[in-house]
């Protein structure tokens, strides 16, 4: 018999239904990541020594005066060569007949997370993905001076499967001209959440899954990484902070530093888990002109792709999950690296 | 330099950058449908033969009292052996801490719509489809009577990408006990876009798409297939009826053999120029209780899947489609079924 959970913050109920179960050795590795890849390819445009392949650097890690002078970059923003949004020409709307349309203005950026082909997110050292991290917050902090915009997403795309279309491991960031309505309805959920219990349901998420413990797959004190109690997709993580903050750029060096380790850990053990499984990363955060919402509470969202959305998903927005987030939390915590870091009771 | 449009119900907005634009024959055939297949399988639950495989049929068409002696069912209903909801127990809805939780009750059928292994739902004659159709209806009407029930999804899934688990062609219907979150903002944002233009948006869009032509596929009087506007998917088709009224269980015998012809053909047109996609198909009507609502006005979508959702879809809810809709209508317009019979001008 499955079982439906709502989720506290969307409201939308998700279909738990393990008895189509699978176990994590169910999953068939991909296996595209699996093969032995050169450290340089020729053609890869992120590779070092291909950067002329590139628009210039609108960033670069370690900064500059940090670096020795044999150093090079570990860490390179460059703006998309295929931008989804871009800013050739100015701001535009108009009413078409019925119809509401904005020219695609806006900002897309690929951050390069390694000179390295053969490198994934999971594999860099603690320090690197630090640098990655601070390369998000970095552009965040730039374009989000712009008032034209209004909505900056940093996400990850991890395999073909996930959307990627280039293996050289790299995330993106999108900065829209408006609010996305799926951001609207979470910004607006937390609130209404605040209103009816006087506390953010992210907080309370925190409370409850540190005293139970079934869900919790890492907690390092500063972030927690948890299988959603309302998890839509099997192995669905996040990861929130343990301070209430609207803004993931509102992050102190230590938390920078504290994240880029669980991050760390929670990618091992998903690639360890399901044979480095193709995956997203969302980096949910407050709209740029609402950083200082007190209601909501930034975090990031990890989707190993397991299963397909079909028609159901597709026309109700409604999720079936065959895996339930107690199971895919004790698989996390207790797998192949159990005993290591995790603090968790299980 | 790519475009924003505005879904006028949902007021999400879509991003349509067709600069890294696909042409039809550049989408890859997926060639699972396309091998050649026996009619009868022994190991299928649903082909002829076999139905001591699958439950006992709920419902099965022609109907018994039409049949000659030796004629067998061409379109059955079974209970799915593999319900993500289903009815063994009561419903039962508790807080469990912070969470809601309720278990999974509800009903999940299979609508088997041919007898053949080797047959598609495009294959089949109008006639045939026009029992596919009833046998949605009917099952429709018979569970809409249990007021336990909130909302009914009849949705087909084409194809191991777009989530098809059996190959024998099928339909499915799962019937909740909540209405999601999706059909909410669906039924809302109707009755938002009337308060504010005194008219319900989908007759707008027939009005609208009837005078430009320019993204209308076929228009056969009854239904008509547009690619929508703000298309979220390449190639995304809207079969619309021309009468206003929420519940597509409220057609008549006329307009559900009017639909049979219409959807025959846009399925058959899909099915030439992208070389058989694997697609989604959902019934867009209003929720059970809800029948008689003035402003919202039922719909079939049909999406090919032929792109990815990655995190940007998944983070924001907006979408990057590389095919304008209106070369998406102008292809399957024009494309190598040209002259039959659409009248749409161009």
């Amino acid at each position: 018999m499955s079982e439906l959970r709502k989720d506290l913050i969307t409201r939308e109920w998700v279909i738990i239904a393990t008895e189509r179960s699978k176990r994590p050795e169910d999953f068939h590795p991909h296996g595209e990541h699996n093969e032995a890849r050169p450290e340089y390819v020729q053609s890869c445009p992120f590779c070092r020594g291909n950067e002329h392949m590139v628009p210039l650097p609108l960033t670069s890690f370690p900064p500059t005066e940090m670096r020795s002078t044999a150093q090079e970059w570990l860490v390179q923003v460059v703006p998309n060569k295929f931008a989804a949004l871009s800013w050739q020409q100015p701001l535009d709307r108009r009413d078409i007949g019925i119809y509401d349309w904005m020219r695609g203005t806006g900002h897309h950026e690929v951050i390069i997370e390694t000179p390295l082909h053969n490198q994934s997110l999971a594999d860099l050292s603690v320090e690197h993905i630090h640098w990655v991290i601070q390369a998000y917050i970095d552009r965040y902090r730039a374009l989000r001076e712009d008032s034209r915009l209004k909505y900056i997403m940093i996400f990850k795309n991890y395999g073909r499967i996930a959307g990627a279309s280039l293996d050289h491991s790299h995330s993106q960031l999108i900065a829209a001209p408006f609010i996305p309505q799926q951001v609207w309805h979470q910004v607006k959920g937390s609130e209404q959440y605040f209103e009816y219990r006087d506390c953010c349901p992210m907080c309370d998420i925190l409370t409850v899954e540190q005293q139970t413990g079934e869900r919790l797959i890492l907690n390092a004190g500063t972030f927690q990484a948890v299988a959603p109690y309302m998890s839509r997709y099997p192995y669905e993580v996040w990861l929130i902070p343990q301070r209430h903050v609207a803004s993931f750029a509102s992050m102190t060096p230590e938390e920078v530093l504290a994240l880029s380790g669980s991050l760390q850990e929670v990618l091992r053990r998903l690639a360890i888990l399901l044979h480095d499984p193709p995956y997203n990363l969302m980096i949910h955060t407050s709209f740029c002109q609402d950083e200082d919402n007190r209601l909501f509470h930034w975090h990031i969202q990890i989707v190993p792709r397991l299963s397909v959305a079909a028609g159901f998903e597709l026309g109700t927005g409604v999720f079936i999950n065959m895996v339930s987030p107690e199971d895919a939390a004790r698989h996390l915590r207790e797998g192949p690296l159990a005993g290591g870091t995790s603090s968790s009771s299980g």
